[in-house]
């Protein structure tokens, strides 16, 4: 196979599909997307026999266990894939809506129309029911899609891709508006990020090193989402009992997530009534903690063992693990200054009373998401009530933060007139 | 002088800056703004003297007519300088405007808070006024600038970089905030589009050629203007008086402009009513007209000559001249599909009395602005009512088409709580 030549005819025919998806009204795109449920419920065997392929290559292929777990579809995740596609069959459709029109002194009227970014390419690792919901989410926002899944999951990939075209013919729409890339050559990758006449924009969805390796060789914008070093951070004007609450369940109510709190500052001020309580129950938990010489100092004195120095690395990790590094800071000023310096961007809390400071905190701290007295665990496409997230932009151009069906869209201005010329 | 640590030393200094100005009060930045309009009144002379040295250096390097002639700073051009930033003081500041903070199930209140994007990188040619106007726009969208312009002007350039230190100190804000490269070296560019740690986006102004250039090369993101390909398409159901105005001034008001219409569509149902009357106004005002055949053979039999035949080069150039392509379609499937193959991107309009035609032309035409009943020419952000213009984007992503301040701008979430954690 030629991939270059076979990207090239996924390319022209992508981009001639998006402008099919373009004019698609609401109901032909949750017409397609319930056919397509549809068709996934009735090739669910097949699905499942095509994904025990998948694993069974895996394990001759010598895949370790996370990796197997992450390409399984068991019945019930099969059936949470399908239910997540019918649920974003209830989302309004972002496409057409217009705003701001209004009259100017010239006589015209000016708004902004919310439009199809046009072909989105979407890179990911091994779990198959990304197929299905980026597949969703590009089509209810108007787009085309190329999809490049990894190649541990090319069975079960084809076989839902099978059912999305299935879907879209049923629909009347283009079975090309999704296409699944059919070969695991790793050039794929390469020419899929490559040519921006036929790709808009790339979203790669995985981990970090392979994001960092498409940003830095893609010649199509990228919305990517790098780290997520999240701070929490106490201030000596906190109220204590929301202070331990929410320091506590920002770390562990999961571990695994970006929005986990990885850093907790606290206010020398406030240290001695909120760090031996808060250490305690971290503990008991099972969470290690890795402190500053003031913190281990204060932990000591009160009677509690076994929190490790951090290393300078340490402020800079992403642990996604039941481990969380401690500071005694100064104060606000002090707070920030560190998690400028050392944030990912990602999110950030501040837990006080005083309102001055938390109005400080929310203006001076340049992450995507800034907090008061809340759980950095809240940033997240549902609880901002986005109804689905294709995921969570570290980048600061075109979308911050969760990005919902929004982010696959963008603005042109729509001018209305009755005759109008300019003087 | 080490270009890649002169460089290096300016991206932390703004990166630093970037802090400062982004937590800026809006009385602080006009302060600001005020202040260096105010030094470049008292340092007229010395700035018109160093554009005299340019203007010297640049007849000697024998520079052409068009190039001196934009890079000198003729004392009324120095007086629209000054008036222009004088009038970005007027304009709302975007910065920290909060929307969309509501409460959602689990008791959070969500918004997005406008930010800046932190540090501006602007490359530049031959005209010095960019200087105050990019510096002015970035100060009052709470940026830092890194600004670098056309080695020709690196007199003028210099004297008025003088100024607007002098004004942000004047105002209590940090003197990097606004860095004007001094070195003429072009790897300086090079380095300049290169580090994301310390520049946030890059906007190209200038030609073609330099934003191509800079596109393909940029590690940073790019808000780029490419083309202006326009077209204005007159339908069938046109009101005749309305189309010929609006077709002559899309065409004629002003030849330079990248709004400026290009190609002319014209129904074939309409075209013996409105061609010959349009075609004979347009030659009184000197365009040329390059035609398809059909329109050539009706212009014969009307008895109108001189529209030479269209090569297929016509359709794609922008000719930002007193040159029109000229062609006969079927109707307005035909005019949608032309346009989308050929245009740019940047704005179309139609002309046409019925509803149905006008509505399909709006979602159906892929391009930045879209217009019905309204010349080409108004696609302008002061048109639009946004007060400065950084640029026109035919990028899709981030910003569209005409670009005020809030395309320096970003928005981060804001949630605001009383405890709440995640269940």
């Amino acid at each position: 196979m030629d991939i270059q030549q076979y990207m090239q005819r996924l390319g022209e025919q992508a981009r001639q599909a998006s402008r099919a998806m373009a004019r698609a009204s609401s109901s032909d795109k949750d017409k397609a997307l319930a056919a397509i449920a549809g068709a996934l419920r009735s090739h669910r065997n097949a699905i499942l026999q095509a994904n025990q392929q998948d694993l069974d290559a895996g394990r001759n292929n010598g895949l370790d266990a996370a990796l197997l777990d992450r390409l399984e579809l068991t019945p019930d995740r099969f059936d949470g894939m399908v239910e997540g596609l019918e649920q974003i069959i209830g989302l309004a459709d972002p496409i057409g809506v217009i705003t701001d029109l209004a009259y100017r002194p010239s006589g015209i009227q000016v708004g902004k129309m919310r439009v199809p970014l046009g072909v989105i390419g979407i890179i990911y690792e091994s779990r198959p029911n990304v197929t299905v919901d980026a597949a969703a989410l590009c089509l209810k926002s108007g787009n085309a899609a190329i999809l490049r899944g990894g190649s541990e999951a090319i069975n079960a990939n084809q076989a839902i891709a099978e059912c999305i075209r299935e879907g879209l013919r049923e629909a009347g729409l283009p079975d090309t508006a999704v296409q699944v890339v059919e070969t695991t050559d790793r050039a794929a990758v390469g020419e899929l990020i490559s040519h921006p006449e036929f790709v808009d924009v790339i979203v790669p969805r995985g981990g970090k090193g392979l994001i960092e390796r498409i940003s830095n060789d893609a010649r199509v914008p990228v919305i990517k989402h790098l780290d997520g070093n999240c701070h929490t951070y106490i201030d000596g004007q906190a109220n204590i009992a929301k202070a331990i609450s929410v320091a506590y369940n920002a770390k562990t109510q999961r571990y695994g997530t970006c929005n986990t709190t990885e850093t907790l500052l606290v206010a020398n001020a406030i240290a001695p009534q909120v760090l031996p309580e808060l250490a305690g129950k971290y503990q008991q938990a099972g969470v290690e903690l890795r402190g500053c010489d003031k913190a281990r100092r204060l932990l000591t004195e009160a009677g509690i063992t076994g929190m490790v120095e951090a290393s300078n690395s340490d402020w800079e990790e992403e642990f996604l693990a039941p481990v969380l590094a401690v500071k005694i800071v100064d104060g606000i000023n002090d707070a920030i200054e560190h998690i400028n310096r050392y944030s990912s961007g990602h999110t950030e809390a501040i837990i006080t009373e005083n309102y001055t400071l938390a109005r400080r905190f929310l203006t001076e701290v340049d992450s995507s998401s800034v907090m008061v007295n809340a759980s950095t665990r809240f940033a997240d496409g549902f609880e901002y009530g986005l109804g689905a997230e294709i995921g969570i932009s570290t980048d600061k151009i075109h979308a911050r933060g969760p990005v919902g069906l929004e982010g696959l869209t963008s603005q042109k201005w729509v001018v209305l007139g009755d005759g109008h010329i300019r003087l």
